[in-house]
């Protein structure tokens, strides 16, 4: 990893999600990597931070994912799009050159056997809270987040800086047919005044 | 309704949501009404649409949406950002003016006994699919879409058209802190060349 990378406090890592960016899924297990695209991830609690992932049972992440327990949340940026749109539209399954042909360079993060997807601005190393009922009939994932990380140049002192950082490292968000939106501008809201 | 809002069809309804926005959550019980910010909802499924959304025990909203078995997501634009701040850090339990204060205005659509919000640029009636076990332990609520329309100025034809609408026609994505992000530009990445 570059000397960007530094860890995020677990108390601020569902701010990482908290704008709604599509992210990448990754795992590894039995010696097999694989990364998806997800725009249907989303927060789900502060500290412990928490998360739900869709995982189709059509991928060979989810696969991974099960069989593992753990996997990696990370949120790609504009440089990235044409990448989460390769792993988004492709399966291992059919394409074992998959992640080499979608340009995916996989980074280890030290204490943790999990393939991280270099070049993000943030990862969220996850693990799954088993919950069968709803895996199998939403194809939804619960994740408890036990180490996050983040490229300073973009998220610092525990939040995003958009608005002043290099415009290739804002985060995506996929509508459908190859369409993404880039984060935009932003607006502060000042605090209520106390009722009277 | 202004003449602008026209149905959404349903296979299209996950669109509203894909691109990850802060939402509004909308139920009435009993004859209260109550209006909440949701970062933390998603896009669950395609047809039937379902969605997630978190309810925190502590809000008004929570009771009513279990009590009424029906509830609205809507996607509130950048001219309400005041106002989804104001409904995300004030309760009705303490405030009974919320609503007025906020500045919400609550709509009616044909067929459906729900409040919906005037102004914003896409909504979502939606069933409560009964949950209890992830209720309680997650605050998580699952919804099937069941009725969803949009603003036809910034989202038509089965997609949003942020890039040529109106700016006060965007979405907005909280972080914390008041500390909003509005959607920005488009991408658009080309489908992948078929495999050789």
């Amino acid at each position: 990893m570059t000397s960007n990378v530094h860890p995020v406090a677990l108390d601020r890592a569902y701010r990482l999600l908290n704008h709604g960016p599509t992210v990448l899924v990754s795992a590894r297990h039995d010696g097999v990597e694989d990364v998806m695209a997800a725009a249907w991830a989303c927060a789900l609690d502060y500290d412990p931070p928490k998360l739900t992932v869709v995982l189709d049972n059509a991928t060979r992440t989810r696969g991974l994912v099960e069989g593992a327990g753990v996997f990696v949340i990370q949120v790609p940026t504009v440089a990235q799009a044409a990448l989460a749109h390769a792993v988004g539209t492709t399966s291992l399954n059919d394409s074992p050159a998959k992640l080499r042909n979608a340009g995916v360079e996989l980074i280890d993060m030290p204490g943790h056997d999990l393939p991280f997807v270099a070049g993000c601005s943030a990862w969220l190393a996850c693990r799954m809270i088993p919950e069968p009922s709803i895996q199998s009939r939403y194809d939804l994932f619960v994740g408890e987040v036990i180490a996050a990380w983040a490229d300073a140049r973009v998220f610092r002192d525990g939040r995003w800086m958009f608005e002043t950082a290099d415009p290739a490292l804002r985060s995506l968000h996929y509508v459908a047919g190859g369409h993404f939106y880039v984060i935009g501008d932003a607006i502060d809201v000042p605090p209520l005044p106390d009722p009277a």
